[in-house]
């Protein structure tokens, strides 16, 4: 089973408990930085460093296709996911713009978009031209699944080995929140409707057919809830199982993976049932206004340190939250303590 | 009346209708950006700029201390104003790691410290020795009051001639929660019991003292609620109406003014009392944890954007919500439009 494979320690709590001691000396009244503190300590029993650093983060776009969209579950047309890939390559879609905003990393990769995509800068690791349609059979085969997340988790080592001090894990791919909802009402166990959200801004009209089409999907497929890989064998995408193996790279390397909107905690919720551990390297970013994003979240067990009504995707909500993190790990290198700066404590 | 002094411009909501159809041009789903694109359309209103920069941002920190602290309010003693303002002086406390992080400028001004402070960096415009201890006598005459106004509309104007596209208004002053919760229970004419909060961490007995130390001095020094003068000269703050007077220097030359914790947001009030329309240039940053700060922000009618139990003042919080602001502009300034990628449009 690929559960067992991956190596991930355990946070050091002890590092924890070293630095949430040491803010309590910064010249500042105590915990006055609320949860700037509660994220430098996680940072440090992440990275097991008691002055954990988060820059440069490192960028992964997945983009791949979706063969669920012949059902018109969609706003736009399929061939969508290679234009935008165009833009990310060309710089001018708005993870480019928040990446150049925080000095990071970026790497696009095809690992399933319907249509070939000459570029010099593009990763190809195209899996196979896009899913199948679920709606009629499985997306794709196990051995596809295994290997989309092997492809990520590859890429993510490739990220970290540059020098990347943490993940932000970006998707195009037309269709992917039908996808997603569907992944997450089987490990929910929730009713569809209540996680189907308008995506990139369906009608009404379209919700409903959306909702319809997914229930009756996984009826059809009938992923078994306990294995991950069957999951996204049976209703998957490509791109969320390499985000998925992305995330398990980060964790097995103490890198802090930063989970953007509704795709990408979908498939941290993924990567978290292959192999639970990953979950302790996980920060959510911020909180979207995809309906299943909030059920995600809960699921995930993890509270987001935004709320700022984004819905775009492309991993842009981490980019945004960067700079609080990096805001976090300053105050730990650069506060002067009560004693270095010779001031009086509490009377 | 000093009221009628401030030529504030209204902000040019053309500007702002014009700025919200070009960002429904960008490549990304209608709304995606959520509250980055209301923060866009602000600060084009606010600049008369259809793409309007934040950057950089000038910080002002205003330093006096408060004669109330005779009364035993608060946890920290008095000489802390002095040795803080050396901190930040010497770049070891919040706003400097913070302010450096987003490639700010910073002035510390002494607009009232009790001691004097050499430093070759420091600001000089004390007013006088601290406020007056506002329990037996008013903490500051109407020429003060009108003087440190004045001294913080010279600051903030000079801080705007060097170049600064946006103002961060910091402080500090031991005591100077309890000058502003005094100042906040007029303006809202509410229960004192209901904004005071613990400051720097007081006691729960401490906190039952302060508050009726606050109420007792309301009943002594009877401010006029309708005169934002009078409320500084009977219980204000030298910093408090420095920060206020700043803030008008940057409303009268289109600045937008991040308006950062309970103290801070309680000079805004200030501001708006004297100068309506300086509300206009006002973004609030964040909501911290002390209550008086919600109440505060009620009155002044505006949503802050993060939400991380913050209650450091001196202006961190409206740094740390700074590259949420540059995300905004960001994205005006070089995200590709549909047309200009190449991208299909909505079925």
């Amino acid at each position: 089973m690929i559960e067992k494979n991956y190596p991930i320690p355990n946070r050091n709590k002890e590092m924890g408990q070293q630095v949430y001691e040491y803010i309590n000396t910064l010249a500042k009244p105590l915990g006055s930085l609320g949860r700037l503190e509660e994220i430098a300590i996680e940072l440090a029993e992440m990275k097991n460093e008691a002055f954990p650093s988060v820059s440069p983060a490192g960028i992964l776009v997945f983009a791949a296709d979706h063969g669920i969209t012949e059902e018109g579950v969609s706003a736009y047309p399929q061939v969508v996911t290679k234009e935008m890939v165009h833009n990310f390559l060309d710089g001018g879609a708005g993870i480019n713009v928040f990446g150049r905003q925080i000095d990071s990393y970026i790497n696009i990769i095809d690992i399933g978009v319907a249509n070939d995509i000459e570029h010099t800068s593009l990763i190809n690791r195209k899996i196979r031209y896009g899913t199948a349609n679920f709606y009629r059979e499985d997306a794709m085969t196990r051995q596809e699944a295994e290997r989309a997340i092997e492809v990520g988790y590859e890429q993510g080592s490739e990220m970290i080995k540059k020098g990347a001090q943490c993940l932000i894990l970006g998707e195009m791919g037309i269709g992917n929140t039908t996808a997603s909802s569907a992944i997450l009402a089987v490990l929910s166990n929730s009713d569809v409707a209540t996680l189907v959200g308008s995506g990139t801004g369906i009608s009404q009209e379209i919700l409903i057919h959306k909702t319809k089409v997914i229930k009756q999907s996984l009826q059809k497929r009938k992923p078994n809830p306990h294995d991950p890989i069957d999951i996204i064998v049976k209703v998957g995408g490509l791109e969320i199982a390499g985000m998925a193996g992305a995330m398990l790279a980060a964790a097995t390397n103490r890198v802090p993976i930063l989970i953007d909107g509704f795709i990408c905690t979908v498939a941290a919720l993924l990567a978290k049932e292959i192999s639970p551990n990953a979950f302790d390297y996980m920060v959510a970013t911020h909180q979207s206004v995809e309906p299943g994003h909030r059920i995600a979240l809960n699921l995930l067990g993890r509270k987001p340190i935004l709320d700022l009504d984004l819905r775009l995707g492309e991993g842009t909500g981490a980019a945004i939250t960067f700079p609080i993190l990096q805001s976090a790990t300053l105050m730990l290198k650069e506060m002067a303590s009560f004693d270095s700066a010779g001031i009086s404590k509490k009377s």
